[in-house]
């Protein structure tokens, strides 16, 4: 949907500004180094997943400047009328890396980083940030979920309390690479080939004047997927019993039941049982009532007798944590032809960043092929397979751990060269594909929904020396 | 811009199948009726404010189905060719009455009614409450925070934490609404003339050799506003120096200091000192980073220095509740010329409908202006502006209150009459304008955060009688 949009100019102001600044001040063209990363998970959890990449991308591909752009920031009377010019000649020349959609990923990462003139670089922060930000939120959220759900598929079912239209799709992207079944959103699955479903509403059947004359009509009519909503009057007196006269007079080639409210444990074992007793085991019964992982978790553990779960606001919202704190950070600059890397103090030691050009290893074992662990470097490095690696914590440099029998993987691809893509989108099947595979690759204790156990996110000597170089030379000002 | 897009697809599939459904029964052309309306106000509020109603009227107006669509529909094998012929000659037929823009509202009011044949009727469920759903939560979200910050302005900083482009800009529309004095976001100034500011970031002072040289450039840019952010490396010992020794050479016409991290009570009170010394008592003080209305009003009462406030993620997210759980539900049917209630029964009394096609009514007082309760009435009941009139809690009879001398105001409005639009929305300056003087119409202790007192909203005793006339039947089944 966005790319048939001129989205260039939703960003935010200070962009402009900025770009303008450095313009004037003849930085314009000064080569910049950004990275995205984030600091912490959301929820409490061991891991994000990485999502968002392609619409980032295909923002990046529209950018340019109208001359309605030009007309509203020439009414500003802030900018000077060689830059609005520049501007409606622009042409992104960037280099951009990008972790691909669906990979685990985990704080401090750059999981996106972008090299080229200071002023394109720092102009496409806000939405580098803003689609990145939301769509791993959702795929992570949907993704604990879906782990919460043992199997069962989940639909997302958000896009009533979704906050506006992209936050619908987009959601509804990310929450099928985060691992959902499919969606109740139809341009979602018309733009981006997620499946679609959806049957009734209470108010089918408050239109006919009993639930058997509504569900025979539906019967009637989608024999094919006859999910029926059972709890528009009461479910195991009414709702159930009616269902239960319309599957075996009908004999629809598919059949559910849908509850949407009340006490979900009780109500489902109730159901089965006389959906059961009717002969009607092949019936499935579909959940749907401010879900989220906790809810899940728990009427599976009291034996609730689910097939399936519709998840609505807590996922499109992702409402226990409804923010992905990504940030873009100046990390160096080319002075002179010498990369000069820039370090972000704060008095919060978690704050401060991790200075210069770098790349981002992951170390898989050869013989599970579980994730041991992640290396960041400075970029040019490369880690070697060989017989033994060391890694370290970066906040506690004597907790080594010695990597043996190891592949490594580069997670920084590609993206942009010289401001041309020269990424090819995976289809979201393949992205969906992927997301599953590599959250195998973690550990169990990786993927506790409370009290993970903290993946190793390490940095390579060399780039931990830099690092220490600089706030030594910063502590000595 | 959403005017721009068709988005007749982003709806929940059920609304597909269900209109086809009434298609193939016979019913599509039967009158319905439909109300929008909410149970709950988020984070224990009050009140909510309305908004949203512009971008649902946009979409309204822009009904149709493409070729596309139609394909895709076609592709779905479900759709009964007759179906998707009537869906290519598609033309909106319904009336739609709602309450304006930026009134203060409250749980179980229809601030929604929607009129028309069933198939119509039911199919843009999916968008009203998407969007007004939206705008909703970040108008009253940010009219809590800027309460908070008792006449100090508070713009709009999230674009980069918004789900999606639409949540940054409607979000932006909706907390300016709410009373924000502007946004960041330069596409929501663009297209709303939501006043957009902005200023530089983090990354703009690394770009020079010290903090004095990047803020001289920027002064000597952008005297007409010049916020310098002082805490890149040390608020009190670098920045507020720095900034000092730049205002006091350049003397901009308008100077600030914007602080971004670290503890904003005592950074504020400090810096505000620093500046008073230096005679630069004109200098205002922004404070940004994680803000809210707690903390706001936490740092306040601290007497921290702060002339206004960058509020993001927790006002664009709405983060402590960010659910507007606004539903839609039939309320009749038209029947042979009759009008026939009809109730949505649930064993939470809460949940169970108010029935009918109805009306909803405010009473002010004649003297102070104040607002002393609203009133739901069956739909032509009027209100008469006599000497006192009764008003009654739906759920306990006996509490009873006289109002007299009170004015009577009819708040739901036409929008569309068969179809056609007859409403023209406010500017939104007026919106904004309206806004603040409803709220001042309320009670503090209806404007209170934490356990505010509950405001009457009270049914007419003839919509009560119809009511319990259709419980007592129900019952008796």
């Amino acid at each position: 949907m966005e790319s048939k949009l001129n989205l260039t100019m939703l960003t935010d102001f200070y962009e402009l500004t900025m770009a303008n600044g450095y313009f004037e001040t003849g930085l314009a063209e000064d080569i910049a180094y950004f990275d995205m990363f984030f600091r912490k998970v959301p929820d409490g959890g061991g891991f994000a997943i990485m999502a968002g990449l392609e619409q980032t991308i295909d923002y990046l591909k529209n950018l340019k400047f109208t001359e309605e752009d030009i007309e509203y920031l020439r009414s500003k009377n802030m900018f000077c009328e060689e830059f609005l010019e520049y501007l409606r000649n622009f042409e992104f020349k960037c280099d951009v890396w990008a972790v691909p959609e669906g990979t685990p990923i985990f704080p401090h990462e750059p999981i996106v980083t972008v090299r080229g003139p200071v002023m394109q670089a720092q102009f496409i922060e806000t939405m580098v940030l803003l689609t990145i930000n939301h769509q791993s939120l959702i795929a992570t959220k949907a993704n604990r979920i879906v782990r919460a759900a043992k199997g069962r598929p989940v639909m997302e079912f958000g896009t009533r309390r979704a906050h506006g239209g992209d936050a619908a799709v987009f959601g509804a992207r990310a929450a099928y690479i985060g691992g959902c079944a499919g969606t109740a959103c139809a341009i979602a699955d018309r733009d981006y080939g997620i499946k679609a479903l959806g049957t009734m509403a209470h108010s089918w059947v408050q239109m006919f004047p009993d639930e058997y004359t509504a569900f025979k009509k539906y019967a009637e009519i989608y024999p094919q997927n006859c999910t029926l909503l059972v709890d528009t009057y009461n479910v195991l007196k009414s709702g159930v019993p009616a269902a239960i006269k319309v599957f075996k007079e009908m004999k629809p080639e598919s059949m559910g039941i849908r509850i949407d409210s009340g006490d979900v444990t009780y109500l489902t074992k109730k159901a089965r049982k006389m959906l059961d007793d009717a002969g009607l085991t092949d019936c499935k019964i579909v959940v749907s009532n401010s879900l989220d992982e906790y809810i899940i978790r728990d009427v599976i553990l009291e034996g609730a007798c689910i097939d399936s779960f519709g998840v609505g606001e807590r996922m499109i919202t992702a409402k226990s944590e409804p923010v992905f704190g990504g940030v873009y950070k100046l990390a160096a600059l080319e002075t002179n032809g010498e990369l000069i890397p820039k370090i972000k103090i704060s008095e919060n030691v978690e704050k401060i960043t991790n200075p210069g050009f770098k790349g981002l290893f992951r170390l898989y074992d050869k013989t599970t092929g579980k994730a041991r662990g992640d290396v960041i470097t400075v970029a040019g490095e490369t880690i070697p397979e060989q017989d033994e690696y060391v890694i370290f914590d970066p906040n506690a440099v004597w907790k080594k751990t010695r990597v043996t029998n190891y592949t490594v993987r580069n997670l920084q691809v590609p993206i942009f060269k010289g401001g041309k893509c020269v990424y090819q989108s995976p289809s979201i099947e393949e992205i969906r594909e992927y997301c599953k595979e590599q959250i195998d690759t973690l550990w169990d204790e990786t993927l506790r929904f409370e009290n993970p156990q903290t993946y190793y996110v390490d940095l390579s000597q060399k780039l931990w020396d830099m690092k220490h170089r600089l706030l030594e030379e910063y502590a000595e000002k």
